[in-house]
């Protein structure tokens, strides 16, 4: 869908596009951190699938289960129980991440 | 206010307070990490005062201007033009920590 | 769901649980008002399981149709249109519930 | 300021204003309850100057300390930690009221 | 759905619907500039719902692809990535909304 | 303010406030319309200091009183009760922009 997006010719539009993937590549701060202040925004500002791709991305960049749990309860302090369905739903793809992760470890 | 708020008897919102305090406090992430994710998430919810409040403690956790940079391109590629304002009062209270702790520096 | 949640090991987490679940139990108002409230919040809050949640809760507590639309009414004045899709499915949910205590009597 | 706005000669603007102030009037719930759901509701929305007007209106409606600090937890552990510095606001605005109230009652 | 809240005989959620309605008749303002301005509050609040309706009344207005591309930019540098999701499933709408068009006119 | 950041030599952020200004710029829409998109959105969203921005620009586009009342319709209507008090400030922002101009011209 990006794609057809990103087709319709709307060069400020691809331009934003640009500037959100290069806000979490590694400047002053780490990509790792990056992300996770991704997660937590995400979070606060509730959309889900804007959470899974944080969520997948911080699995890419190596973040503990007990770090994503110390993000989830700053998003969970700051956002209040509003944040609840989507933090349950966080946990969901977390554990999907990491059975994929491990499926695919055992199947190479 | 927080005294009266504390005062109140109500033991519950006693009880929030000092969950919103140990959140940021060192666990599987570091605090310098955590202040940062509570800095972007209230960039932005766009709350001032608890811009503020993290930016004293990043500041206090060694943040370094450039990170604080990161932090906020984070927040405004998120949180879109509508942070704009907050980010201004941000950058402006950085200015103010940084000259407070120079001064302090100078005169011990 | 929440069971994982609570069984990562965040003690942070847990107690937030707690406080939330405490939040709606009677106190100086009465547990049937406090449901009200979390319902209005959620509503004007867009949070639609949280809306679930509290309609299913309101019913136990002897809410009346007239008193879910009074309820209804001023989160739609409060949130404006953007809450009109979520006054849909809250509708839905509690013709739901009702239809589900009227079955439970019957058969029972 | 209102005035201003009603003489914009905008009907639908009218209108609206309309049915904000019928919104709370003693319906199937008593004006009472209708008065904390607007203030629970503009507290996770964090609107000052609509918390200002309910507490205004709740003390006139009688409610209690108590049953404040009641709602103001709901909207707390619902609207989370970034509602904290609009609940600071709140908790002054009703001691201001509460001074007020006392100084006319004295004065009369 | 609609009717079902219509019929609860809430007068006031009637009003509420009715001038809902009546807000995108043409006025000073057109009926097409007017159902863009819905359609980018829409977005920039993250209601799905709301963004398929007002496409469908841009699209009958005679918006074209071009103007609607222009109007998503704008919602997307207000509201910042966390709009990306909502623009997809945008775009989409968009589609098929010129496809069902296409088709029946054909058919005709 | 913006200097102090545009400073910063972030360069992702002034890429960002270099499509902020390009998103209101006459494209398939007329910049008025796009002015008008970016105060019913900055209304919705609650940003006085935004709203204020637009109104200017909206003034500057040769925007009506009774267009503008539309527009703050929409805002109103989409946002709910809780745009009020921003409502009330754009009308007081409104009124001043139209006197400094009458005593531009008048002095001119």
């Amino acid at each position: 869908m990006n794609e057809k997006i990103l087709a319709s010719g709307n060069l400020q539009i691809r331009r934003f596009f640009n500037l959100d993937t290069r806000a979490y590549e590694r400047g002053a701060l780490p990509a790792k951190t990056k992300e996770l202040l991704g997660l937590v925004a995400s979070m606060v500002l509730r959309c889900d699938d804007c959470v899974t791709y944080h969520i997948v991305r911080c699995v890419e960049e190596g973040v503990t289960d007990a770090e994503f749990f110390d993000a989830f309860n700053v998003a969970l302090v700051v956002g209040g129980s509003i944040t609840i369905p989507h933090l349950r739903r966080a946990v969901e793809r977390l554990e999907q991440c990491r059975g994929l992760k491990k499926a695919s470890r055992r199947s190479s």
